[in-house]
């Protein structure tokens, strides 16, 4: 149940279905006005802020094609058909950083793009891994590079983190770690 | 310049324009194997944390059409085209809330979904507001709530509060009011 006015469905266009996305328009019909509500679907993703020393943090670089740039980012990645967001979270940290996680801690969950899109971003974090080995898709080029807290913080603050999962996470770390002390 | 490779343009599909976004569809070739990309183009965005008496936060609940359910986000829209994000922060606040913002400052921007779109926020505060008139859209329809930082960190906890750029900013208003003691 919602408490808001959803509309009334008119027409629905299935205009595209794709490998990562799908995109669905809604001709609706809300308070006697037509209007057009244009959704991505996305099976929603994870991504994990590990420490695996203490204040020792694997970032990815990588390109970003929608954007022509390449972004500095926590581990992260889309949820395979069916598999649980703790399974995929542990699959990607070891992907792409080479570290087994033992443990895993789910901290929250949020929609990237509620606006347009259905993609839920699943937040773990873990300091508890073991020495794995890197295996990166065959389409992923990617970079490890390892930041303390302090270092991300500051990386946010001058605009080199430019990932809105990433800022979130590191300042949930931030909050975390200020309470336990 | 990028330091990865951005792959080869093999073939581009116009999928869709639409009102608030398109997609374009890309056959790269990427290390000598064949891959697709799904770009999806979203004019950028503006999202504003006010403190319209100290400790006093306005939030809008309203209902998300992709997600069919009511969310509880910071104020928040799309660029208007041409539009400098600071000038529609400003909008946006005005619109939602009734708060006139009489001086604004931009915190930092960030990709909601760098994987497939380039849609990037930029993140407003201001305690710095005047009274002024709501004026929502017709076909938009919300509710004002107002909380201090404790009940919206609470709520973060809690998953009521399921927007990541909100969250986004709550955690960043959290650090600065630490740095600030």
């Amino acid at each position: 149940m919602t408490k808001f006015t959803r509309g009334n469905l008119v027409s629905q266009r299935e205009v595209y279905q794709g490998r990562i996305i799908d995109l669905v328009v809604d001709d609706i019909e809300v308070n006697g006005f037509e209007t057009v509500r244009e959704v991505v679907r996305h099976p929603g993703g994870v991504v994990v802020l590990a420490e695996v020393e203490p204040d020792r943090i694997p970032f990815v670089r990588q390109h970003r094609y929608p954007l022509n740039k390449d972004l500095l980012e926590l581990p992260a990645g889309k949820l395979d058909s069916g598999e649980p967001p703790e399974i995929s979270a542990a699959r990607e940290l070891e992907e792409e950083t080479g570290y087994q996680a033992r443990s895993i801690r789910h901290i929250c969950s949020f929609y990237s793009s509620p606006g347009f899109c259905d993609e839920l971003l699943h937040f773990y974090y873990t300091d508890d891994v073991s020495k794995s080995e890197m295996q990166t898709e065959i389409d992923e080029e990617i970079e490890l590079e390892f930041y303390s807290l302090d270092e991300s913080l500051a990386m946010i603050d001058s605009g080199e983190i430019l990932d809105g999962k990433t800022i979130t996470a590191i300042l949930w770390l931030d909050r975390n770690r200020r309470k336990l002390e």
